[in-house]
């Protein structure tokens, strides 16, 4: 590719508040980034993090990267410091990334002030750090902190900078928009300016924006119309602040708008499900009114023009909704429609196509259960069930069922907190009670559950909860609110996950329990 | 004002999605509008919608702008209609404001499929529609709707419709881009084509775009770069799909970064408090990152850089955070050191300047704390509780003990889903025990303390809780994990938000509501 579409949402990202990406985590943000087709994936910062340091060792043996590659972010090394005997620079190349981006500062002000050296030590540091990267074997990038700022305070230390970085062998030096200040005139006159005084071509520069004007996409896209190939982005626009600039509408602007192809082909569609998936691992609700990706984007009400947008819809959409995976919405209704129940039942073997009623009877469950809060999106497990049981009339055998359950949380005299529960489950025929305690009161549950069913079923042993997610849902107050529970599980050999929802956390943990069970019990007999 | 700032909060704002303003909603959203300096507020289509109609009515007696004028919101006349016999123009006659404002078709296309009329029919709908709203003494603006998409089709029919309008009498000409499918360079580039090919002075456009490139604040601002005088916006974006402009960025925006005066003196530093306010009254959660005016805008995470945030904010703000009325907010994370401790100390009001030993204790408990899953980035009432009952040596007053509570949730055999608490507390020197239930177990624990409080504490009927958010930590297995609950509380005049961690979510809820009740208490003592 001749762009380079350098993505960040697992380091720059998850600076945003209430972002706290687990190693698990990070390895699936990472494989969907991969699946979109970005060039670079940006892991973290390696050594300063421990969560980072693991990220990249595992990353090495559990990730089968197909378009990306992964970058490990750090700092110059220290003022004053032989670059060999820096613990953070070896740190990087200890990560055993093909690429490391090193973050310089390239505002004179904060060398002085923040990093408190001379404007030549940082030089050296720039120089030096480059030039032992670039000699360990590292394709190296330099992010450019306070770029724009810098520049216009002195344009002459910030070139320099520049000149230093790509004379010691830097692939690309990033210009960072860091306090988010830009406009796009001002990105233009500003990269033009840039290029006629360092001397560096346009095409060896990249740019990262900050969203504080409300203008990072378009500062993006300017400094690519200005000739830059490199560009940093975030999922959704994660990030500090108000954010970084969002990679789903950078893209779809560039590719769509700008007719440059900066992702493999058949990439962009997925842009809509792996926006959706990202913000349900950094259990952010999605913005719903995100451009090209968001549940509303193509949403018009309908009305007088209802008509004319049937007959005529690119008049009345600035671009296919098709091309970034999403769809056109004429009537305020939940996103499920028959088109892609189908798609998504073939995706898990089960053919719809002969099935009209069925489809139909699938599609309608699934509109009511999103209009009362629930989310398929993540729970392939869930849906499945719903499916094959819809099939079979609401038929489905089920492993066990349900008598009665209670679970009791109590916090005693003496400060000690305990937790149990008690099941009264039917299964091959037999009435079984069960209790057990757990740290809490769904472990509790999970426990007395398989405490009863583990004679009729040992592969029981095998499975295990590897994840649990809790999304209070909006529209009612405090802990009144709905709940959504999505549980994965796992049996050594394949991992699921299922939803539960409703308005006692406890139960709705119970029914994404129950499916958790179900999906695995029948998979394995 | 050589600029016309034109809010449309009113009428393009409610097309979005679950936004519905009573009349009521709609005086109080034009008074701030008008407290934040807007020229124009468009309230609306009177006769299209009733409740437009009786909020123009209301308008006359009830509201008292001192910055802004009220613009009716409707369309060119019918084709083939006498204008004067068009019930739709005379409804804005009726509604006596000094502005209205009529939408026409400029793209051919929309004017031949969506209208079913020629463009030379079109043409005399706007010449009649101007004409006989300046005739009646109004001053006529014209929204040029799917403008740029129509000059890209065919500039001639496009241009023809701004010359007539303005040759008819209109004082503004506004290019919309209704599919908000623009670039920044795309605006230039076509207002330059626009002003040339028809002659009209820049001076005489208006813009208003929509969000769905990502760019709408981005093409304003580009507009007002090209000359034009006259920008629609909405406030916080509100708007079909991705929205439209945001009122304050864009002002701020150009204000700021471009220097030019488009609001009154005094007026921009209101831009947190009526954006905050509109939102309430919308009823949509606030955009935390929302550019300029969001809680997160100016908010840093401290660790390494704090003690130079400390010497130097400028460096690190885009612009001083109250020129638009917002607060720089230091985040204590992870990499808490003293300096960010006593800087969060300080915007509380707590000055530990003077208590080293303290600020070396906070420091110590906050990473020890945040090391086991604690965080008080989002609960800054959980970390003033900590420092001032450090500052009294753990002697902070409690407005009651806990001796222990127990929380059930049952099952029952007929489906139903039950929960209860009991907690026994002492307060003011009595033993209370009380027993509530609940939609779930923290609900019920919940009501369960507040039955036990509310003869000591009658102010508590005021506390609600308004928002209860639950993060499952990594680091251990499934149900298994440390749970960390956020829990914002109210009391009509403001609100605070508290932490609890523990691997029990009930104990996690637990803990956040404790220190909720305190915090709450110890304010209104």
């Amino acid at each position: 590719m001749e762009y380079q579409v350098f993505d960040t949402t697992l380091r720059d990202g998850g600076q945003r508040e209430g972002i706290s990406y687990s190693v698990a985590d990070k390895l699936a943000v990472a494989k969907l980034l991969d699946e979109f087709g970005v060039g670079f994936i940006e892991g973290g910062w390696p050594g300063a993090m421990p969560k980072d340091t693991e990220f990249f060792a595992r990353a090495r043996t559990e990730l089968d990267l197909k378009n990306a590659v992964l970058v490990a972010f750090g700092a110059t090394r220290k003022a004053n410091v032989d670059v060999a005997a820096d613990p953070q620079v070896q740190a990087l190349l200890d990560a055993e990334t093909p690429v490391v981006c090193v973050v310089a500062k390239s505002d004179i002000r904060h060398v002085e002030r923040a990093l408190r050296t001379t404007g030549d030590e940082n030089l050296a540091m720039v120089r030096d750090t480059v030039r032992h990267l670039v000699a360990s074997g590292r394709r190296a990038f330099v992010d450019c902190e306070h770029f724009f700022d810098g520049f216009r305070h002195d344009p002459e230390y910030t070139a320099s900078v520049v000149r230093t970085a790509i004379d010691a062998g830097a692939e690309r030096v990033i210009m960072c928009d860091t306090n988010g200040g830009m406009l796009p005139s001002m990105i233009t006159k500003a990269i033009t300016e840039v290029v006629e005084r360092t001397g560096v071509s346009a095409d060896l520069l990249g740019i990262h924006c900050q969203n504080d004007t409300s203008c990072a996409v378009a500062n993006t896209v300017a400094a690519v119309e200005a000739g830059v190939k490199h560009f940093q982005c975030t999922a959704n626009g994660y990030g500090e602040r108000p954010g970084n600039a969002d990679l789903f509408a950078t893209v779809s602007n560039i590719q769509l708008k700008l007719g440059l192809q900066v992702l493999p082909d058949g990439c962009l569609e997925k842009a809509t499900r792996v926006s959706s998936a990202l913000a349900e691992i950094a259990n952010i609700a999605p913005d719903t009114h995100q451009a090209y990706v968001g549940a509303a984007a193509f949403a018009h009400k309908a009305g007088l023009h209802a008509s004319a947008i049937k007959v005529d819809p690119l008049l009345y959409n600035h671009v296919d909704p098709s091309v970034v995976g999403n769809d056109m919405r004429i009537l305020v209704t939940e996103m499920a429609g028959r088109a892609s129940i189908e798609l998504k039942s073939r995706e898990l073997g089960i053919d719809l196509a002969g099935h009209p009623d069925t489809l139909s009877t699938v599609t309608q469950r699934v509109k009511d259960l999103e209009a009362g809060g629930w989310s398929f999106e993540a729970a392939d497990a869930s849906f499945e069930l719903l499916v094959r049981d819809e099939l079979l009339d609401g038929k489905l055998a089920r492993p066990f069922s349900l008598e009665s359950y209670r679970v009791q949380v109590e916090h005693r005299e003496n400060g000690s907190v305990v937790s149990e529960a008690t099941v009264k489950v039917r299964v091959r025929g037999e009435r079984v009670i069960a209790t057990a305690e757990g740290n809490g009161p769904v472990n509790a549950l999970d426990e007395a559950l398989r405490a009863a069913l583990t004679q009729s079923y040992p592969q029981l042993k095998n499975f295990e909860l590897t994840d649990f997610k809790v999304r209070i849902l909006e529209g009612s107050h405090g802990t009144n609110a709905i709940t959504r529970v999505l549980l994965e599980t796992g049996d050594g050999d394949r991992d699921w996950t299922t939803v539960g929802v409703h308005e006692n956390i406890v139960e709705a943990s119970w029914v994404a329990l129950v499916d958790a069970l179900t999906y695995g019990l029948a998979e394995q007999s």
